[in-house]
């Protein structure tokens, strides 16, 4: 029997919708939108903190404690009657502090919340604790999920920068099938446009820079390092995505003897030291003087 | 006994701090920092909405609800597992869309969230619902807080309003020091400074845009509406700040009376066709052409 045209319609439309079905049937398009969400979180935790510390700073201005986490747990616990809290109890919360704090209360020069003020604060406080419990809550699903989808390069990086890596390609596919070059660059989309149109420096690292091996390592090291871990990298997303076959432990040993040979190459050569203007713009460097020619006139 | 150095230092410290604890002792600041979270949590709740959507856009692509809150409550009631949701319960949260959804379930190209994906989605649902009960606190706090500091502006205005306005302005005092005018264009301190440096046109409403009476007024007569508003403000703001008089009757009876002049003058004359160029380019217009010479020369 023949198909009609209608029937051919809901049969290529079925397939269709079989096909994006399948595109989304992987857990990744999940770890990317984790991934977002985290930073979401994370931006809304700083931004809300941001908002407490300064309205609590009008009952308790001399209030400086290290962590934000400690700050709103304080303001939860102790911000209604900055007189009351017990020696004891401030030591369970903000730990050493407290002596320091347990002196400045008295001669606070902040008034004392009213009722309805610290309800809100208090408030504002939980909700901040709330998601502070939430981002980790967050990080652990990520943690379990990265290790899964990508063995061999959550075993070289956090886990989160693996997941970032992968929202930025799209998919793990299509991770696997960028060379060195490119996964070196993730994130770095901006800096090295501006490089191609305007000539400025060309970027060394994108979302690797969030690494502290780079990030932290002597400045004319890092783009050496983000090399190499990218040439790494694009190994093990190929393990991951096509081959499936466990190598972390190689490549590790690998990566390590590499940034090592670099390292010892560095102790012999002292290097220059970074130049000045080097310092001013980085490559997320904002809105300087990217453009060479006007660089030299000056 | 002739003072020391060191008690004269001493005594005017002392003085300086009851200064500065007599400036923040009045729950106007707690005003101000309270409108401040108020706007946070908003654009969080809509930052972390728009995650939400979109991660569960994956599991279920078709769900359409009118509001946020509504879309927040079902991923929290329903998102585990689509097939499940009984009628019933459907309308209890989403109310006549029910049988839609219930439909659309059925067909949904979506896949069903993993245990754990669920879980992450769950929390983040949760986060959201409790920000935005979060918000609606923070709103009844302000309201009865603004009305109590400032009566005869909330009588006239949405408390909301009333809060940025003093958030603007620093005080209540420095608010009721100034003109209609500027009360009139608090708020819109960046396009009064591109009219003063590059001759674009004049704002005409900063904050009072905010108000339905403005914002939904013809766009003709906006400014003039506006106009009247500021002028009833700052009688209004005066006595809160010193009379400590109700004459909010008084001043709301006037401010109708101007209005309904306005609206009436406004039927005798139709008014000119709003300009192209005025629909793109609002008071709070982007970067659009604000400079007069080169709209003239295009």
């Amino acid at each position: 029997m023949k198909e009609t045209l209608e029937q051919k319609r809901q049969r290529l439309l079925g397939l269709a919708k079989a096909s994006v079905s399948n595109v989304y049937s992987t857990g990744e398009h999940s770890i990317i939108q984790a991934i977002a969400a985290y930073n979401d979180v994370e931006k809304t935790i700083n931004l809300l903190h941001e908002r407490l510390e300064e309205w609590y700073g009008i009952y308790f201005p001399e209030l400086r404690l290290g962590s934000q986490a400690t700050y709103a747990k304080f303001v939860h616990e102790f911000g209604a009657n900055k007189k009351a809290p017990d020696l004891n109890q401030l030591k369970e919360v903000v730990g050493d502090a407290a002596e320091n704090i347990h002196r400045q209360v008295s001669t606070s020069i902040g008034r004392e919340p009213s009722e309805e003020e610290f309800k809100a604060l208090k408030e504002l406080a939980s909700v901040e604790i709330g998601l502070t419990k939430y981002r980790d809550e967050l990080g652990s699903y990520l943690e379990k999920s990265v290790t899964e989808t990508m063995p061999n390069v959550s075993a070289m990086i956090d886990y989160r920068i693996a997941a970032e890596l992968l929202g930025k390609a799209g998919s793990l596919n299509k991770l696997a099938l960028m060379p060195a070059g490119t996964i070196q660059l993730l994130g770095a989309e901006k800096a090295l446009f501006k490089h191609l149109k305007f000539g400025s420096k060309p970027p060394k690292y994108g979302v690797l820079f969030k690494l502290p091996q780079i990030g932290n390592a002597r400045w004319d090291l890092r783009g050496k390092i983000a090399r190499v871990y990218a040439t790494k990298l694009a190994i093990a997303t190929r393990a991951d995505a096509f081959t499936k076959n466990n190598i972390s432990a190689l490549l590790n040993e690998s990566l390590n003897k590499a940034i090592k040979k670099i390292q010892e190459n560095a102790k012999e050569n002292p290097g220059k030291e970074r130049p000045h203007f080097e310092k001013r713009q980085n490559f997320r460097g904002g809105h300087g003087n990217f453009n060479n020619k006007s660089r030299r006139r000056r």
